[in-house]
């Protein structure tokens, strides 16, 4: 049934606005009137193309346009694809941050790091009210692969909305917090607008298993073992953490940190009181040979196989304080994020050739994932019965499966919506349209570069990555217009030269040969020369290898 | 019970020679006194670091200084990572290549391609006997992933060596041609030497599916289909091919095959009888649209999300003849490579983006893998017995965990060698022992050329991906010595110049200054010039931008 707009109401809009390929992953907007909040600011991780770029940021213009209207920035849980963007944003955007105790030890952390000291972090708790402005938003507890992770539900003129963020249903979490379903099946009994939920896990079947079946594992694992243990995980996941600490004291087990951030969140964790110590089980790393090996376990970064961690300066001898030996049992305590499986299976080689013996995610239950799974949103769905429903959090076939998961539920398909980033879902009291997109993209971060490297940056990297460049260098007459020095040739990233002097030699003749020609034809206007002359280069150089270098013709008048 | 050696008994060695991170993937030699054969001749496809490279070869020096005792390459099986790098191998070595009727079918035509026409290529049937100097090549049907592939057992002075290839033990093949357990099986009887096996699937529990089960998934899922069915799948299996072909004939629809590789392959495969073709089955690509959408298949390369195949190019509406539309219905018959989850899960993204229903491995059995699984595996152990064994074709972590399969099926790991490429394993009639290395690596081609890409290129490439460069381009007085012209400063890859202007200008500065203050202190050897200009430059620059681009001073003396 169709139904008539009032006119003139104002919307209320909901924009994901970041996400590298995901939808809405690392930053929300909700707007109306004069009204906006912000829902994480996180970054993402460049993919193998975007060549020499750190890391990636959501496109903030639409912000600092309406700088003026922004009333806060709530966020989730304190991953790096949810904080990680703070800083720039923060520098952009003086408004307050609003997190939950351990989310915002992170995020102090690294605001530190930034020298940005004027922030205004305001720590929640679930079931807390927080206004801003028009809206009045309520943390909601869920469970995540980090500790102190919440939802919102958002009060806003035309009626709730719900955002999920990250959350798995784990009926038995570690510290005992719960998510709390009954605010959900609440929420869902008083009438919800719009929901927005993560999709992440949307294309596995069944249930994720409870990070509670993980420490089993280590404790079973643990019992047996003979030598040394050492345990790759991410930092943030300080229930993982935890349990490898429970596991190693069970059994006897001293335990030190390596690799940087997991010495930073585990220091974190520790002052705030997340992750719980029995007393002395804390070594330097630098002093595990004191200790028998089955007296040791290392919890260390690496688990992606990333090539400067802690663990691959272990696997390469380059690490300052130990070494991968044989008898050495290394857990991968993690699942490769897509993208990263070749680097995965690199360390697991380097390791294991050193004699180390392996476990890792497909030989034992050493990981579970911290996102719901179809039956889990399902649950979700069941609880909060949504009006309209956004799936988040996800590419686009994470979407479309999440949409046909809410389809399969009964949901009418006219009532979901698959934004862009940048795209503008409007209510009003009685409707729900997509509105005008707003500025939205990817800017990245080189160094202390923020956007200085765009597409024509990115494409002469590309251009230089595969086949190098040639310069031609060349000194003409200011007086008479001719060849005073050169032509000569450098080349980088190209050909060795030293093996290819008949192709190096043939391609300076040719370039002289261009250039004597063109002078002979009375062409003197350096535009017209640096092309005959690259042309023909490029041309030579095709023919004889079928590459394509970028080619730089120096003129130089003296 | 240790055996003594006989004094003086000439060594027969086996020697893994190619790969790109396996051992004897590409390319096995085989040696006794003054006779060597090669088993395949493959290539690899580069990695993501190789920038720029296009394939890469075994390297073959070892050969190359033994041209005389050469006696012929025996090919196992069609794939590109078992006769991909013939021309070039050819070109250094002319000697006869020896396999079954396809594997030569797909050989001719890459030879063709290279006008390589001097080549004595030589059909073999499973049974045969092949002698190649003192030894005797006898090849065995095997099951794979592409039609007439065989393993191989060699008699050689000091008993049989039995070389598998890649296969999978499939008791229900497409084209009926079962593995011949029974020779293997009479082998083991006979007494084998050594065991060289396939270790690709050795990580996986079970049975590999046979290829029988995709057709049943086939006639299936084109039974219910109402609009065009798109397959992408490899070229090269032919058997995947033909339940394809057959599964469209089922249901009257008509097969357009579209892709370069996809188009050669089922040509020669249909001109050598492999593949078995309905009357008026096929169409022409360009002739689809003359048929209603339910009587299409149209079988394409891209299963891997290739960038420039004709599946990618339909999706990003760049294919010269047909589009993906709404209600295309995509079947991806494969599964990721690894390092190629990225690129697959981008083109699923496009393909349901485009509004076409994905079927994929991980939602229907579309796809089954043509290696051998553990339990095959032990099959394979079971029926050979051999003296000793070398797990091949597979990274360190698969040889390592192939090796304690066998161990537990009751070998004595001193009887299992892991060798490197180029490692060499010797036996005498007595004893088997780890002998001299011989040369080997990974030889990169980049268009025509043939290891001229080496590691200092590759560096330079990484250097130049990574940061881009800046040139300085001086001119100083041949006279004087004085600057006469520039610094001029250009820079490719670094950032964008046009909103950089700063950044640039205080660059230009901090180069005239070094080059001034050098001057002054009459410095006037270039070497120490240009390493200041650069030092200088480059320490701007890191402090301004935490990047270190390449930085090339170019002088000219006028």
């Amino acid at each position: 049934m169709a139904e008539s707009p009032v006119i003139n109401e104002s919307p209320l809009k909901i924009i994901p606005l970041g996400g590298l390929n995901e939808i809405g992953k690392n930053m929300t907007v909700i707007q109306y009137e004069d009204d906006i909040f912000v829902i994480d600011s996180g970054l993402a991780f460049p993919e193998e193309e975007l060549l020499g770029i750190d890391v990636v940021i959501p496109d903030i213009t639409y912000l600092k346009k309406n700088l003026s209207k922004i009333r806060g920035i709530v966020i989730t849980h304190g991953h790096e694809d949810h904080i990680g963007a703070l800083p720039y944003v923060l520098k952009e955007i003086n408004v307050p941050v609003y997190g939950t105790r351990l989310t915002l030890g992170l995020v102090e952390n690294k605001l530190k790091e930034h020298k940005l000291n004027d922030i205004k972090l305001v720590t929640i708790v679930p079931g807390q009210i927080i206004k801003l402005g028009v809206f009045e938003v309520e943390p909601i507890r869920v469970c995540h692969s980090i500790a102190d992770a919440v939802a919102y539900a958002i009060k806003t003129p035309y009626g709730k909305i719900v955002h999920t963020g990250d959350f798995k249903i784990d009926f038995t979490p570690i510290d005992g917090q719960k998510m709390d379903l009954s605010r959900f099946a609440r929420l869902g009994d008083e009438g919800v607008l719009a929901l927005l939920a993560d999709s992440t896990n949307v294309v596995r079947e069944g249930y994720t298993m409870s990070e509670s079946t993980v420490g089993e594992t280590f404790e079973d694992i643990f019992k047996h073992a003979e030598a040394r243990i050492i345990v790759a995980s991410f930092a943030s996941n300080i229930h993982r953490l935890q349990q490898i600490i429970n596991a190693a004291y069970l059994n006897n087990r001293r335990v030190a940190f390596s690799g940087r951030s997991m010495v930073n969140v585990s220091n974190v964790a520790m002052e705030l009181g997340y992750l719980k110590l029995p007393e002395d089980i804390i070594v330097d790393v630098k002093d595990i040979d004191r200790y028998p090996e089955n007296e040791i376990v290392v919890i260390t970064t690496g688990s992606q196989g990333e090539p400067m961690s802690a663990l691959a300066r272990m696997a390469n001898s380059e690490h300052r304080s130990m070494e991968i030996v044989p008898g050495d049992l290394v857990i991968l305590s993690s699942s490769p994020i897509p993208g990263n499986e070749k680097s995965v299976s690199k360390i697991i080689n380097q390791l294991t050739k050193k004699g180390a013996k392996m476990i890792y995610e497909s030989l034992a239950d050493v990981h579970v994932s911290g996102h719901a799974k179809q039956e889990e949103l399902k649950l979700m769905h069941a609880l909060v019965r949504p009006k309209y429903f956004l799936p988040v959090h996800g590419e686009y076939v994470h979407l479309d499966r999440h949409k046909r998961l809410a389809q399969e539920m009964g949901m009418n398909s006219n009532n979901i919506f698959i934004l862009s980033n940048g795209g503008v879902l409007e209510f009003t009291s009685k409707t729900a349209k997509i509105g005008k997109s707003v500025p939205a993209g990817r800017v990245f971060i080189d160094g202390l570069g923020v956007g200085d490297v765009g597409n024509i940056v990115l494409r002469d990297r590309k251009h230089l990555s595969e086949d190098g460049l040639i310069i031609i260098v060349v000194a003409l007459s200011s007086t008479t217009g001719e060849l005073v020095n050169g032509p000569d040739l450098i080349s980088r990233g190209f050909v060795y030269v030293r093996e290819s002097e008949i192709l190096m030699d043939g391609a300076r003749k040719v370039v002289d040969a261009e250039i004597n020609k063109c002078l002979n034809k009375n062409i003197k206007d350096w535009a017209t020369l640096k092309s005959s002359v690259r042309d023909a280069l490029s041309q030579y150089i095709y023919q004889n290898t079928k590459r394509s270098p970028m080619i730089l013709p120096i003129f130089m008048e003296v």
